[in-house]
């Protein structure tokens, strides 16, 4: 079915308040779930609803908690989330970094004792409307296989990058894995095969059937037990197509989340405590040149690039297009909801005497 | 024939002293082309002395010129490296981002009007070395092929990543594209097929051949020909297999590079001018923690990594783990020089008045 963003958000707000968030906060997580789903990312929108309040009702998320600063310069913020969710300390943290980098022209953060912090682009997004490249990083429960490994340990560990333009920013956001376990998941869901070389098992032999790699990704993502396989590096199955550099790629967020902020790294979160990690870095682009002027350069490189001869019934896009294509329609049209979240938000409504969002 | 690193370095300062670089940049010069061979990376190495050569003399060096800093503030430097090598403005930008990071946490440096600038984690292990996180980024010639496009328009774009540690730093560093080109010219020397998805043709057909490779690189690198073409982002020619994550890898140096430094974007440094641009950051992960905790803490992860189960016959490898091995055996043996470049060494070594490193 279909819903409106509004009929989303209102609903969000009232269930996050229910469950014990604070006006602000709760207004927050919704925006952050309603801007999932409008932007095409339904894997992170309201569909995790039913898994945030089952991690509220074991105590894993902790709606009272507010994020603590424990240190802070000029260019610099260590935060500890506090158990709560990882969007509020995230936002806290770019909303300072902004300030800084705006004073400072560059700023850092590093985010402790967190949980899941939704899409990465929604904090770097939170730069690049005020005029900074933003950066956002987390760490993950261990989905992903090393190169020449047979068992998972890497996180799928998001990093996005943000640019600000018009009409709408560059905004490159995703896994720095091959694919996101969510990806996979929505696949198992609909019975469809896997198209590319996605996961492999544990002998690295590629996986296709993702109800296979689901029972994979989630034995070794929620329990302690390691089947072997898991999701690849981007690169692939084959040292030979430089899948190293995703590997590395995946440590660089390991180092910057779990290890700055001495939290787990991926390996250890699927153990007990949800401890996720995130980093965040906001520069100002205007200390190198005029920034109307960056603007309108980097638009023309991603018209030359948009332009270039290309394969027939393909299009080239520019990380950002697509989800900004996305957001127009379903402001317009409403937000897809599958079968199983809609059963869910209803049970949820119920549980909450509130009324759940109606179909458009 | 190889020979010392010790004989390597005190030909190569003598050169570049000829070629009317002040003594202190034809030390540094010769310590970043010796340094890449120590460690396996004879593509940026003493391999390369020709075509600098080529390229002072036709002007597009220019020997004497020393960088000049256009602005500063205690995060933050913007370098014109005056057409001179960009070995020594990157030198030059690292030294001084390491002295802010210390007192600011974080500092970032862009770099215009440079040059080629030897191997990107020269620069990132800098920092390293003072206990700093190091970021290294160029833009490039165009090589490489937009997701569903035909034509090569972005660089192989270096990226390097640096993290403090002992028995040394954790050193992410390589091309964001499938491989650099220099790895496919090193196999149409040799006679040798590509071994991977590495590039493509103008109908992104798979080339093997690595002379028909090389011939459309050379073409889309050196001249304003565009033969259709080039080499692969990472995750290899399908999208299926998200070669548009390598894509936006590869996006995003632009815009810290060509974009930020307002100089050419790697589709335009094919016609007339080597216009290169470069990026970098330091942080200092001690603010986030106590250094040693945190050293010893990714030491541990990658304990953990490198003992994971894992392929029969392969080796499960850190990044850096391969470079600082292959450094400690060539600081004893010698470091390996090809024919080709033996013959150029005596040649420039005549021109010079000089002698040439003598086998070991």
């Amino acid at each position: 079915m279909k819903i409106s963003a509004k009929s989303e958000n209102e609903f969000l707000i009232q269930v996050f308040t229910k469950y014990g968030f604070t006006p602000d906060n709760s207004a927050l997580l919704a925006d952050t779930l309603v801007d999932a789903d409008l932007r095409g990312i339904s894997s992170h929108g309201i569909q995790r609803l039913a898994w945030y309040i089952n991690m509220i009702k074991d105590h894993t998320i902790e709606p009272q908690n507010e994020p603590l600063i424990l240190k802070e310069t000029p260019t610099s913020l260590l935060v500890d989330a506090n158990q709560n969710m990882g969007h509020i300390a995230s936002a806290l943290a770019m909303t300072k970094l902004i300030e800084k980098a705006k004073n400072s022209v560059v700023a850092t953060a590093v985010i402790r004792n967190s949980n899941h912090f939704g899409t990465a682009g929604y904090y770097s997004r939170m730069a690049a409307e005020a005029g900074l490249i933003g950066i956002s990083n987390t760490n993950t429960r261990p989905l992903v296989v090393p190169t020449n490994a047979k068992d998972a340990f890497l996180g799928s560990n998001a990093f996005a990058f943000t640019f600000p333009g018009e009409p709408h920013p560059f905004v490159f956001d995703g896994a720095t894995s091959v694919v996101s376990g969510g990806k996979i998941q929505v696949l198992a869901k609909k019975g469809d095969p896997i198209p590319g070389e996605w996961a492999i098992d544990g002998d690295r032999q590629v996986v296709k059937d993702a109800n296979e790699a689901e029972d994979i990704l989630s034995a070794v993502a929620f329990t302690e037990k390691q089947p072997g396989g898991g999701v690849l590096t981007l690169g692939g199955n084959s040292e030979e197509n430089s899948n190293y550099k995703g590997f590395g790629n995946s440590l660089v967020v390991e180092l910057l989340t779990g290890i700055l902020a001495q939290g787990s790294i991926s390996a250890d979160t699927n153990t007990g405590k949800h401890d996720f990690s995130q980093f965040f870095m906001v520069l100002d682009p205007s200390f190198f040149g005029d920034l109307a002027t960056l603007k309108a350069n980097a638009q023309s490189m991603f018209t030359r690039i948009r332009n270039l001869d290309h394969q027939p019934g393909t299009q080239i896009m520019i990380p950002g297009d697509r989800e900004y294509k996305h957001y127009d329609e379903n402001k317009v049209h409403g937000v897809s909801i599958d079968d199983t979240t809609a059963d869910q938000l209803a049970e949820i409504a119920a549980q909450c005497h509130l009324s759940a969002p109606q179909a458009l």
